[in-house]
């Protein structure tokens, strides 16, 4: 069969796609296309294994997302388990596709986000604590100890929650700098600074 | 009428309208009714700290959803915490607003689910492992280890995913005997006996 | 063209289709791929021409959902026709993905659902009347006449809503006795015992 | 204020609450405000007896949805049950918030939708058939037998799928008649005629 | 490869596709299968330039939706321009999957709506003014102006929102003279006389 | 208790009311509580009116969206429109509930929007021309042109998409310099100085 008979075929298939849709699945899970062997492997993630144990020596994110179990898909939840070295920070971000709810395992850790009024609302946690960022709000995570790591396990309302690192969206995606210093009211030279520390 | 009348209605009013929530919201975040003081407080959820260090006789679930921390409505996220001791299970069940996104803290603990089409999909779990249910199927946890308690935390994409004990919701709830007895094609005396060994 | 070359276009399409999707959805409506010729028998469905005057001896469901009709997807709502001969059950059983309102059309009808907080309700139906087993709940149907039968339609808020039969995802799937006599609080000759009644 | 003048107040805002609903509730069912004692007759709806037996004149339309049993609020089912005499006519209509299986259950009936690129889908269907309507188009059914009466149920995808009577809308509205006049390419005596015969 | 091996893997692909599917988008965009250089034009219409300056004849509809550019897909928003040259109407319609909030942007504008109970809301626009049609309920807008045209913007809460013409579907697809005659409670001549208006 | 007491609980519910919304309404449209007289000026919006002829110093944005036409929830539609003097910027924002498609009417304007893996896809508009930012996603639009002004008309798929603005978010909300300082790698001497010139 001729590629230029197949690619007829596939383009029917795109516009197919591209209609098809439900908001809630309608099978009990999703796996993907070719997924020939359904067992309880298909639905069981192994990979943070490796955080148990762990000790980087930078603030690490281990996901736990449709991208590394497929059967999430349709399913609207997915984890992060975060590892915060003393005194790091989790950077300002959002999640445009799910709320996070964060449950703090270790250590205490400074939480806070910001809403569309630009109201703060920040917190300390300890051992045992949750806080919940809603879904597409910017927010951090700063363990402020010194000396002790602090570790927090956050669970999203979605299989793919996405991620928007504020500094690198900003200073390191190649925005023109007459457009983030009108956007931040300061001067080219400050925004040159900023993009060389976030640079890498 | 006295303003002392008045509140009681509308906090009832707060609590139905609180349940008549939804996935997508069109604020930041929802409140209850005159939560007047809105501060990092309000997102923040303390009632897991005595998880920490707990040690339960018996299967022990602690929760935290939209019940115990209101700002959960509209973020579709919770948490359970589940501490299973040596031989000890959580019974079969399904949560029917939300499927659970299982991580094994500590132990060892045999999981699995049914489909729609009466596949069991089961697994063997070691710390560190995740396991999805999804959404609507019967499913349980049992920790076969006769020395060794294990714990897990369990994240569902639902603020209030409920749950449906089956034995309870079959055996409990004063469904007649012959209805019993016809489902589940046995005699009225094995019904009988399980409906004692459940009551309490 | 070698196999070796689909696979990867195939691999590209498996990861394309996990992310397509839309609440709604975005056609008039939904046929599967490859549906050469839509014409007005498209949206038809005959099969339940065969419950009339049908007389089976056992409790019997004529299905008309997406399986049987595909151009119900995407438009969430699909029918079930009930037949209960004289002293018959439908079992206890779930619908992950849909709510069931039920008409009777003929005879009389004992129903129920158990909620989440483990209340019973039930009713007594006589021709005509309706009831709804909201989403997920545990629910059950008893043909209590013992000379007449009694037939019923039930309309689904979903063109796939599954059914998950507790007797049979209990004791026909190969849960291991101990899970089982640990959920039920009894023994494992009473679990084999249920086993043996139900398997076929 | 006495207690008398609160309690309209509150069930104004109870109406309202019912309506502001959702197909995704976070809770089993949804009750209107202040229904105190919920029982299995909260989930019955009795009103469709009068169908049995039933023999009107004209075309007439039994409905069961949420504005005649509450209790289907976030459910996302509805009926109706369709009595048509002989030459009668469901005449042209849109249901705006759900699509429409019809379960003809008695005689036959001419049936048929027009999509969205202006194509007809027509039937004919005899007592077994169903035929699904797509939420938002154009639809009509007739009963073309001149001796015998046709009996139809319909389930909705919603629990308030609304209707759009066409010939009402258009003519019976008050629409001034140049905008229909142009609309319809004809004359102010055409359309005068036309409203002269749908007003009563 | 043969025709006869890929027929078996795209009814896989379909049957698969028929349940794929979310309610949000799982990306940040889709764009359809084979897109393969993603860049700032994959995001960009350029068809409404021509709508600048433009001067047609009769009421012009320019559209920009996801037909037009695929990347709307999953995001829930389209555009139409609208050209009403002096005393023309854009003709009674319905959109099917999505609001409409109408901006006039030159001229004034008659419009209306009529609800699932049969009252018509109308307003008389002037430029500058918006009015919204909510989703499914049939609606019109008319320039009264004999000298002067009107533009108007128009939002779509939809990709993909669709139009129903009222006039087109009722008289020109088919439907037989006596379902319309007996719809509209009118003669066959009339019926004959309203489809000689509108084929073309 | 006073109905002069009353009357503001009532509105004060009626606000929140408004807000707990969502996509799909079980209704034609949705109005406040107390919305006494729904006519067609419930449905209309004149604040845009003074845009017309407007002629602002700095960047400007006029709102179409919930707050200025209550009508709006549940239709999930709403617009804006932007004006923007020789040189100035919409700095970089995200709308965490909604897509937007900008259609420029008048003027050029550099726009652009970084996915999720840090991907800046930008463009140069003319008059038009439209271009979508998709949900969540961080974006800007910059009129580059010393001596023109541009104004844009911008469509959101939600009723309230909401806005969060990077700038303000980071600097002007009172997050601690040492937060800031390691989310951007940077001496605390830079953060004051990004503080200071976007305080006001």
């Amino acid at each position: 069969m001729a590629i230029s008979v197949l690619v007829p075929l596939l383009t029917l298939l795109s516009l197919h796609m591209a209609h098809a849709g439900d908001p809630d699945i309608l099978t009990d899970f999703q796996l993907p296309l070719g997924a020939a062997n359904i067992t309880g492997d298909s639905f069981t993630y192994t990979g943070l294994r490796a955080l148990i144990g762990a000790n980087p020596q930078n603030f690490t994110v281990f996901k736990a997302t449709m991208a590394e179990l497929p059967a999430l898909n349709g399913l609207s939840v997915s984890y992060a388990a975060l590892y915060y070295p003393p005194g790091s920070v989790n950077p300002l971000h959002t999640h445009p596709r799910g709320s996070e709810l964060l449950f703090l395992v270790l250590g205490s850790l400074e939480v806070g986000f910001v809403n569309t009024t630009n109201y703060l609302f920040n917190q300390t946690l300890q051992a045992g604590d949750m806080f919940v960022f809603p879904k597409g709000l910017m927010h951090y995570q700063y363990n402020a100890d010194a000396n002790s790591p602090a570790i927090a396990l956050s669970a999203f309302g979605s299989a793919a929650a996405g991620t928007v690192s504020i500094p690198t969206a900003v200073f390191n995606t190649g925005i023109d700098d007459p457009i983030l210093a009108a956007s931040f009211n300061t001067d080219d030279d400050t925004i040159d600074k900023l993009k060389a520390g976030l640079s890498h």
